[in-house]
């Protein structure tokens, strides 16, 4: 097994997703071909899993893959268009909870709102269904677009009917769209802008690749605050990949963006393409904001994994950081 | 006359715009073929309407296309490229007022602003026009973009000099400028984030559809605070129009974006598609904003009338549902 | 020497850039036609500049190209795609300061970062290196965009770790990276948002042009807050090059947009195009930020110098005007 087929076990928001059920239509390469990029292929894939919607010893909460095993940001979720994913939400908590998707296509009935009785009791459960689709004509000639993008998920009813009090406390957690021949990332990070945090950590968690990589990045926001999320030294195309279309595409090419509660993008970086290695400030750019700790690392290593002008950290491991971005229960 | 060429007649707004004189270049259905989208056509129409500028009963301000009729949102206002539209305002208030379009081609006589004299005296009237364009190649052969989008007007003069007051009060409505070709709606409905109301209304109307309309969505911002605009089920391209233009339109696909003081964009979604019957949410996804109000129903019915899981509400009725966007004049 | 040539001399930003050493690559004219716009042509020049970074007489800060010539925004830098720019910055001041690039690519030596050890102590100097590359298909034939776009520059050390200090006393400056091919304007101006002013100012500078003038706005935000940026009778697409790429181009035509700190975008405009000479206002569409002075005036006179319905103003010039948007050191 090569070193890709490896490393995209890695999907992040926190939790090394070692079963890959969540994202195993996304594993298999589209080509053999030793210089194409990996990409998405689609399967139609019906996939069920089961998320935990857990209080942390923090008093935050968290959604997990295995009991005991909630993170923030929750797992990230992968899909190609045209797959369905039945998710049965456990709550183990002593509040109602629910699961509300952005981007899916779902029934009323796993809209994971209050008023459509579609949450889940204290010590209950619930399936929510989620189907994906690709673009296609409709009988009428226009284009129906296609489910692809970079989304997420998030309690809709812990503390108000809009899920205030579980969107802050960290019920929250990405989930990637793909497209049939979309480009797959050697691995990927998830970031998310909620109120003053980033993840609810006091600052920012290292993001830790090596120069060369194909680094994915899915940015979300919560809360209460706009934001601009800037990247230092890396820029990506703001459209629907983050990856240009062709020479001719005419969208602008950002390291900058506002965004504000549950936006969503995403995009792939070269770690390190046309700049080195380095550490790369990632944060952001409302100068309270990063002046208040919203702000981290994007730590591209050389080869030999030493990062140059990084004093006082430990070296950098590849293939690993995962655990950096998450806060797990115990 | 078919349902289609009914319900275009309910141009939304809050208004029922009887008459159809604001929008009658884009009622000719380009195409009788049954199974193509209506779409606009142009005619380089001059038009010519009058509106009103009122106070309402409880303090508010509208535009309405008759006396004693003023709405908010004002009338949406249609044109498609080529248009030329005169619009008579008559101030009945006592105070001065004026109307200022986004997008639109006007002379700085039609600005709508005191330092250019351009406003209206208490008991006054003035005409403004506007003008549209079609994309065009210019002498240096670069491409002048057409006058097609999602806009709006609003007063300049209320209040301050930036029209603050007028604004406050509800002095803004849509305009929509459409291309040759471009797919004509079922309905529009017209949802104005303006300070913390939707509307100017406490909480947000409710959107009413059946399964498979084709509704169109014009979202405008006002006053002093940003918004993020969300759906639940349904989403659409950030585009121009909100529809892609083919399989490699590599615009993203949203469900919610964020949104200041005086943007506007719009887009269509087919009611109900792939997800079906229901109260669905929209709202402002700023998470103390949707707490307090800023948030209502797009409620997708059967076809038998009936939406699922929505109880205690009172039986959808189609093609209407124009009157609970806004506040009249009386 | 024609008319083009000389105007596009006063690049904007408040500098008459004098000797044209930072934009000398966009200046060569790719075609000699007449009817055809001045285009930017690749020439992968390498230039050396020098960068005052100073204290103003009222407290506030700016970098300058020539000792005692700092202003408010910094220089228009231009670069085309294959530039190479090495800035020796020199810190004329008391405390620490940096040089921070959007956009370009920089080794983390570049990087204008105290946790990287790259900015300069009082007193001293460093010479930054910022490079930039066309748009083509790497290895794996993904596309890797170019460096084109509408950036800037600002100090990231002064006061804070984020340069909170240094961008409120005005470190900060406009800077272009145009594609071969690209248009060139005739004349460019820099507005920055920055907290609630525009380039540091009580209100907005007054640009001025001439019907049919080819004038390039870069719009840059920077501090705390959000802002939308709305010209009056003038739309830009909302791309790379505010330019429509095609007469198919989905891109929105817009004249508002939300903006937050360190995002940029520009685009150019033809001055009264459809709608004529006039004082066109642009500002702030947040009411609050417009009514306290976030706003002022897109000069457009007839060529005969006047301004329709502009009474009290001195005559306008054409060419100049470059003045009126900066504070100069002294």
């Amino acid at each position: 097994m090569g070193r890709r087929a490896f490393t995209r076990r890695f999907v992040a928001g926190g939790a090394v997703v070692a079963t890959g059920l969540t994202s195993m239509s996304a594993a298999a390469p589209a080509s053999s071909a030793a210089d194409g990029p990996r990409q998405a292929e689609a399967a139609g894939e019906v996939k069920r899993i089961t998320l935990y919607a857990e209080k942390l010893a923090d008093g935050q909460m968290g959604y997990g893959l295995e009991k005991g095993k909630a993170s923030i940001p929750g797992p990230l979720l992968q899909m190609v268009e045209g797959d369905t994913l039945h998710i049965e939400v456990v709550n183990t908590m002593d509040v109602a909870v629910s699961l509300h998707p952005h981007g899916v296509d779902y029934e009323i009935s796993s809209d994971g709102t209050r008023h459509n009785n579609s949450h889940i009791e204290p010590g209950g459960s619930r399936t929510y269904t989620w189907r994906t689709h690709a673009p296609g004509r409709r009988a009428d000639g226009t284009w129906r677009a296609g489910s692809a993008g970079y989304w997420h998920y998030h309690d809709h009813v812990v503390g108000t009917d809009h899920g205030t009090g579980g969107l802050r406390k960290g019920l929250y957690g990405p989930l990637i769209v793909r497209r049939a021949g979309d480009v797959l990332p050697d691995k990927t990070y998830t970031i998310v802008f909620n109120d003053m945090t980033i993840n609810n950590l006091p600052k920012g968690p290292d993001l830790k690749a090596t120069v060369g990589d194909r680094v994915e990045i899915v940015m979300i926001t919560h809360g209460e605050y706009y934001h601009t999320f800037h990247m230092h030294g890396h820029r990506w195309a703001d459209n629907r990949t983050g990856i240009l279309s062709g020479p001719d595409d005419p969208t602008p090419v950002i390291d900058n963006k506002i965004t504000g509660p549950a936006d969503s993008f995403g995009f792939q970086i070269i770690a390190g393409e046309g700049v080195g290695a380095g550490a790369w400030m990632y944060h952001c750019h409302v100068q309270s904001h990063s002046d208040m700790g919203m702000a981290g690392m994007f730590l591209v290593a050389k080869p030999d994994g030493t990062i140059p002008g990084h004093d006082g950290h430990a070296a950098h491991k590849a293939g690993g950081g995962a655990g950096e971005t998450g806060r797990h229960a115990h």
